[in-house]
């Protein structure tokens, strides 16, 4: 099998526009005419990205909310999608129809076109292409980070696990923390006001650790972040405590698609925002619980295999 | 299992925004600043579009070819792809990767990006995302045929259809059939130098009798097809004779990516291609044989399940 990474590497060695930024960044970055496009491709699988009885608008809502999240941290304005689908089952296709429509409208994009093939009883990967337009210039990037800059997230960690948790073990799927799982948001509003003066931006697809370590190589500088600063939400406090395990595993594990970003220490955030750690010279990551040094976990968020 | 027809009638349930074109074209229209950018998706299924044993550069070949025929169509100028790739065995997805190479450095079109899934043993489904501009308004569309119009193909058909049999049979895959099947031409050229003078233009995707049925319906007139005037290659002719049965097939049998358009009958054309029909008052499709009126087939092309 071969890994993601190795696959990407093959591939890397001949997509060498820089509108593909070196298949590094979380969007293609595309100049037409006075406008900027952005575009994206996201797909979700049966069994990695979502289970078999998992309620296909569910499926719908994060495979649209995924995609536009990597628009957000472009800080750009959607304009429309292609779906690739597998039909099946009557009624999951229908129920996947009918989440599609509810999360389009939910964000005001269009549904511009795609393709469909059957999937002859195999499980279901479902591919979404995402396009948008560069609110600001230049594009935010994962790189550009600088020496003193402070590193922000949006929101809060870990109510994606604990939902994801909780709904594993049978419990209540409509709650705060489950619905965190099923159905994300995407950082549209804050990543285009935030465009215009982060020095990088990205959004926190496979954990906070693994993608800021991701920030910090792109950017050729360290990140340093303190635990004890990472937001949680009273329903996660109150599900997994409030320790440094449960931080640690806030900040390990993906799918909370909230923006990470570095800003200068003097700049005046006008979306909320919390400050997690700060840019330093040298590379990859340091931990900190305040004014304890932490060592890393031997896995930093969701590896793709 | 839902059909695609069924799916695709409940996305257009929403599907509202003019640049999906009711979900019925070739490609989506975005309008972007002073530009139009031409954007489509389409999807490639093992044991649907190609076989397990297929050599893996002429899928990755096919996989653009396909979707540059829908960028075609629209008289567009391809900038870039994006692909949706499921991992699995390391060799195919090497020689893979070898082949979506050399086909994009054959059009010269740059991979922007995407995304991969683990196959998990499952059968394959690849999805590409091509991105075009327009180089004409406006973009030619399957609607716009007019009564007087000649009908014209470029290319010959039924190639891809003697090669498919060629190579089922287990027959040399290298000769000029089997290159058809494997490695269809998006007429990329054609398509801008055709596109500012047009009525109607689509790719013949699923054979030559189904699409032009559906610029027919597209255009709310009828279209009459002369089985006499099919272009035929000397390698089809010679492998399947020149027969009315042997036109027929060579008339209903998807794969070819050949342009399929409408232009007035005093349009001097600035491309190879054949006068196959003209487009007439009333609806749906007729066939002839030189003089003789033709009854329809029971299966005008490939149609999706």
């Amino acid at each position: 099998m071969t890994t993601e990474s190795a696959f990407i590497n093959i591939l890397r060695g001949f997509a060498k526009d820089p509108a593909a930024r070196g298949l590094l960044d979380d969007a293609a970055v595309v100049e037409i005419g006075d406008s900027c496009l952005i575009i994206t491709h996201d797909m979700m699988a049966e069994d990695v990205h979502f289970k078999s009885n998992a309620n296909p608008a569910d499926v719908a809502w994060k495979l649209v909310a995924s995609n536009l999240s990597d628009l957000a941290a472009k800080g750009a304005s959607p304009i429309g999608v292609l779906l690739g689908f597998m039909l099946g089952d009557d009624d999951w296709d229908r129920a996947f129809a009918a989440g599609l429509e509810k999360v389009l409208g939910h964000y005001g994009v269009a549904l511009l076109g795609g393709d469909t093939v059957s999937n002859r009883g195999d499980k279901r990967a479902l591919g979404l292409t995402a396009l948008g337009i560069a609110a600001n210039r230049p594009v935010p990037s994962r790189a550009g980070a600088q020496v003193g800059d402070i590193l922000y997230v949006t929101g809060t960690l870990g109510d994606a696990l604990a939902g994801f948790e909780l709904i594993d073990a049978g419990f209540d799927e409509v709650g705060p923390l489950a619905d965190a799982f099923n159905r994300p948001q995407a950082r549209l509003a804050e990543g285009q006001k935030l465009a215009p003066f982060v020095h990088a931006m990205m959004d926190i697809s496979d954990g906070l650790l693994i993608d800021a370590e991701r920030m910090a190589t792109a950017s050729r500088l360290g990140i340093e972040i303190d635990l004890a600063c990472i937001p949680l939400s009273p329903a996660y406090v109150s599900y997994r405590t409030d320790s440094l395990e449960s931080r640690m595993q806030a900040a390990s594990w993906g799918d909370d698609y909230e923006l990470l970003f570095c800003a200068p220490a003097d700049a005046r955030l006008n979306v909320d925002a919390t400050a997690v750690g700060r840019v330093i010279a040298g590379g990859g990551l340091t931990l900190r619980n305040g004014d304890e040094l932490v060592k890393l976990p031997p896995t930093l968020g969701y590896q793709h295999h």
